[in-house]
């Protein structure tokens, strides 16, 4: 893989649409991406301006995205600082992923540590996935996609296939990504279970719901034990963030973004994440369209969060059975006979507590979506406040279920049979 | 904590006896703690040379221990490059540790980081524990002693304790610890379930045996689920080396030293070294001194062994209790009296899965002392080969139990039974 360009920014300042072209003809294969002349570039600036600066860059050949970091976040009503390194960290993790998974990851060009910018390629006609899987799009790839994207990028990270010496020099670095993290830490695993002024629900209608599940006992504590993992199990690099709204679609290509918050991790976490946001996605879509056109692509929604799981399983177990070149599990023990067997019945003890872990973080991320202080768009559209509690219930509901049983479901299709049975 | 005066050598160069007088008169409370004046200081060279530089100084008021590493290691018979680093990472260790236990580890006055040395006070009438146990001396304060090494240790370094910010910002540094967990990596979990050049084992007598262990695919997948655990489970600031001859000794004094293998692991690893290396002693004593006294002091280690996992899970709790100060279980969300039963309940659980993993890493500490590279004198010195053979089977046999049975062990009373059956 070819290392991206370097830009050596002397003093942070956040672009404006002006200098855009200027900054970016610096770049040799950036100006041939493009193709043309600067002055005859066409820039956009796209972004919300919450997180991020985001600017659409078009020449005559192609296109690039200029992804810039600003140093503060808005949503919260004030400003909220928030650390400009988070862009390295992207930058990072998007070159750790390419490693393992070009095809699925945009392609970056350039990176800039100092001005905390990323420039790479812009993905159209791409849309969020979020948004596709809310308006019933078909997206025959995206399971087959997803599960290759999380297999090889969490396995590729791991002690089972790097060697120990790799593995810490990675996390040394993303060791510093501490801000990001403890985002992650305080919103999912902490507010939603205490009175926190950046929580909110629908009011009135959950508040008695939000209220007993600050009195849960029994909840918070597994919620917690799952924190200690997030915090203490340096598994793989995890993305971080990997919901709906964190992946690009079209019909036939799947690409991940946004991986600022990556660190090493429980791989569990980002497996957990995507299908936390696809069973929301799921109890979301017969809201949003009714009758049988709806049910049907909700099954489907539902057949793919399942097929996301049992192919990451899949090719998780045949990446550790064909490229076993780290320093955990050393191959060279299990070679006979009598250690193939040993070394299978370990690998499904492995695999057996990665579904324990995807299933608990992905109830976590489902309860934090509905009592915490980032929502999503498939139930904040949900324009009846009654229809969308009732929506939302059924979330914590299928997330709660999800956290305090985890160890006891051995297949996906138990967690399918939950979600029936809430939403029916 | 004042923290230790920071020597600015600009070159590494090994010291000679001579010049060591020079280099400490630069640093005021060395020379404050020695009294007198440098021409005077009595400097003597004690290390056997084959990892670190030893030199004790002596003046009319105090003495100080200058350590510094070497570039390499002779035990392996010809040169094996060892970091210089590893200095840094004793004394970044040693330092962390003086927060939580300052009356248990050696006062450090300097670091030298390019010059790879440190400066710690002398102890003295100290003896290494491995050979006070050997001699059957009287330690009345052992077990409570290193109890709260690990107990204070252990839980001051973890998420129950340090914030999230804190802990990955030493962790970061410790990351950079690589070549010394490799070697912990290779030599415990790894070299003596295979052929290794590096292994040596009382031969013929237990040439069967050691073949028997390097077929054993159960004990070897075992084993690396420990080798895993070890590689990804961030859990505390672990001291990494914790057996019998990193515990210097009086009657009333114990300190632990020498952690330049420390780094962020699983807080079972060091409590099992620690018992793993009581037992070892308790096995060869009967062999050392037959008879009712040596039997009688036997039962002592054994007790000690016990009140050493008893102590340190008492310790632990309570500071759990009363010290929760850490991002992990957020003392917040348990504040009510359903909230303490619940964490009442984790705790339990979280102590299960620590005594687990104490009890799996102090059987592979116990099996690598028998089948690996790096063998200890408790054993060694038994001279007949036969006698010795015996004894090393008792503690092979002890780990493997260990090892295979530790989800299933409850009660520390169940291990000394186990030693009771295997060494009768």
């Amino acid at each position: 893989m070819e290392e991206p360009f370097r830009i050596q920014t002397e003093k942070y300042a956040p672009l404006e649409e002006g200098r855009v072209a200027a900054y970016l003809a610096k770049i040799g294969i950036v100006v041939e991406h493009l193709g043309g002349e600067p002055g005859g570039w066409n820039v956009r600036e796209v972004g919300d301006g919450n997180l991020n600066m985001v600017f659409i860059v078009e020449g005559p050949r192609g296109g690039v995205v200029l992804k810039q970091a600003l140093p503060y976040m808005r949503l919260v009503g004030e400003a909220w600082p928030l650390p400009l390194e988070r862009s390295y960290f992207e930058s990072l993790a998007l070159i750790e992923q390419a490693r393992a998974v070009p095809h699925l990851v945009p392609r970056i060009f350039a990176t800039d540590r100092v001005g905390a910018a990323i420039v790479m390629e812009y993905l159209t006609p791409h849309i969020i996935l979020r948004k596709a899987l809310k308006e019933g799009r078909a997206l025959p790839n995206l399971a087959e996609h997803m599960a290759t994207f999380l297999a090889e990028s969490l396995f590729k990270t791991s002690d089972l296939y790097l060697t120990a010496d790799r593995k810490k020099t990675l996390m040394r670095e993303f060791c510093g990504n501490i801000e990001l993290c403890k985002i992650t830490e305080d919103l999912v695993f902490t507010d939603p279970y205490r009175l926190s002024s950046g929580n909110r629900w629908t009011t009135p209608q959950l508040d008695e719901t939000a209220a007993a599940f600050r009195a849960d006992a029994a909840l918070k504590a597994e919620v917690q034990l799952l924190k200690l993992k997030f915090l203490t199990s340096a598994e793989a690099l995890v993305h971080g963030d990997l919901h709906t709204g964190s992946i690009m679609v079209t019909d036939d290509d799947t690409r991940a973004i946004d991986p600022e918050f990556a660190f090493f991790g429980p791989m569990g976490f980002d497996v957990g994440a995507l299908i936390a946001n696809m069973l929301i996605a799921a109890v979301a879509h017969r809201v949003h369209r009714p009758g049988e056109l709806g049910d049907a692509y909700r099954t489907w929604i539902l057949d793919e969060a399942e097929q996301i799981w049992t192919g990451f399983d899949a090719k998780f177990r045949a990446l550790w059975q064909t490229q076993a070149t780290g320093d955990a599990f050393t191959a060279e023990l299990f070679a006979d006979a009598d250690g193939q067997a040993a070394l299978a019945a370990a690998r499904d003890r492995y695999m057996a507590r990665l579904f324990e872990d995807t299933l608990g973080f992905a109830g976590a991320k489902m309860i934090r979506r509905v009592l915490g202080l980032a929502h999503v768009e498939d139930l904040e559209s949900i324009e009846d406040p009654d229809t969308r509690a009732t929506a939302e219930s059924k979330v914590l509901a299928i997330g709660r279920k999800l956290i305090l049983n985890r160890a006891a479901i051995t297949k996906f299709g138990e967690v399918l049979h939950m979600v029936e049975e809430i939403d029916s």
